[in-house]
């Protein structure tokens, strides 16, 4: 966040390179395009801020130099629009492996969400429903498609959060936001710190992907491992005041009270039922 | 450039890809750091605004965890910081090769400086001297240093011309600019493209960096192939009105008059003596 005169801009940039956050051989061009831009508009949208410019900076491949470069600024383009960002400039350059860079300019909404916000006593809630990115990256590993079609069109396409952030930045009690990269038990640690407090959080109301239990079982994973610790969920997580009454849907997105903030003291703790779990009783959380 | 209320933002990126823009054996981290600002800062020099904030993405190999990044960062904060932009942001990352990519945003200055405002009759100025890191790169090539320090030292290091640009852009009669990455055979060229004229180049007006006839004949190049086609000389390409002086120097950075803007149907012409030379008369020109 950067003053400009009496305005903020928001700035976020994200580097994708082959082989590391993508294959090629998974992805469509237009596909992966289309994520790069999401993954930088997830950064806006937890902050509560309107998407505006995008410089797109691309590594190509000799063989992706024609048709198949077009289809990935298609997907950056059409993500990006449908936001409100417009692809304002860029750098293209031969490469071995393909790699994207996605620099994105925002301007700060109502009010800025930032991770620093949190208090204790504020209730802890999550947009959307977690895992199904974790488990679609799992069937593609896995080498299985059918019956995994929502779950792998998840992984490829993360949720749109811009308008959910945008309301929340304008309801007044609402203390905090991040938006899920690498998974709640991944991000929710940084919202903590930053903010200097501890949390509460219930395994019981962590909402799951539609279809998680069963894609879970059928990938030998656990689903409370992909949706704690599989990442790329790019939900918003958020705490707000309990003075302040969340309704259980914004803008036709269903949002989760997963538990309380705590004093730094108490430090973050899984509950489940009545009593508090640790790290090792996990089987199966990789990042956990 | 994009408008934000009443201001006027710069946005620029730029893509380095180890292995295609630069060598790690040639450079130190802390040199491809700072060159991959200055590259950066050209852009907006170039526009006549003043650089703000960057935004950094790095993918680094495994041996450049540790003090080799930090040192890739601390050149690219001492360029930004020396040119008033401050890093605010970026992502890291693993990667195979090392990446680089900056992404700059400035404010405009006075007036904004466009390729497009160049008009028949203003004459066409150049801002220091050509040739230097096209030669400092052949040296390099060729394993030759001793010699050449003061040319491998501009191909490391493009020159800072911010404080020029801004300058160029409160001189009333400065029509249009450019900055030179690709040497001035090949960004002229974009100029008078986008502004829809031609000009008249005087070869003899070229000016050629210090050292470089002697150096380009112990590495048996062209001088004026490097100084016209060799590239990253990061230097401002600008027109001015005929109707106003321009000085011989701005900010201690000479300033020489390569020749005249003319109507579009006259052309590019490359003029020595009294006479138009054509491409095929220059041996070793690569690029050109």
């Amino acid at each position: 966040v950067v003053r400009l005169g009496e305005r903020k801009l928001l700035l976020t940039t994200d580097l994708l390179i082959e082989g590391i956050h993508f294959r090629r051989d998974w992805m469509k061009p237009e596909e992966i395009g289309f994520k790069a831009m999401r993954v930088n508009l997830s950064d806006i949208a937890a902050m509560g801020g309107a998407p505006r410019f995008a410089l797109i900076s691309l590594g190509l491949p000799r063989e992706w130099r024609g048709r198949a470069a077009e289809r990935l600024f298609q997907g950056l383009r059409s993500a990006g629009e449908e936001a409100g960002a417009v692809i304002v400039g860029g750098d293209t350059n031969a490469s071995g492996r393909l790699v994207v860079n996605v620099a994105l300019a925002g301007e700060a909404g109502p009010r800025l969400l930032l991770r620093s916000g949190a208090r204790p006593g504020d209730r802890l809630f999550v947009t959307g429903r977690l895992g199904g990115s974790a488990a679609g990256l799992a069937a593609l590993e896995g080498k299985r498609r059918r019956g995994f079609e929502s779950l792998i069109a998840r992984h490829k396409r993360p949720p749109l959060r811009v308008a959910v952030g945008y309301i929340l930045a304008k309801t007044r009690g609402v203390t905090s936001a991040i938006d899920l990269s690498d998974g709640l038990a991944g991000d929710l640690p940084h919202l903590l710190e930053a903010s200097g407090v501890g949390a509460d959080v219930q395994m019981e109301a962590i909402p799951l992907f539609p279809g998680l239990r069963s894609a879970s079982a059928r990938l030998r994973r656990n689903p409370l491992g992909l949706a704690l610790g599989g990442g790329e969920d790019y939900e918003l997580l958020f705490t707000a005041s309990p003075r302040v009454k969340i309704p259980n849907k914004i803008g036709g997105i269903p949002i989760t009270n997963l538990g309380i903030i705590t004093p730094k003291s108490r430090g973050l703790r899984w509950v489940s039922g009545g009593g508090t779990i640790r790290r090792g009783d996990f089987p199966g959380f990789r990042h956990f």
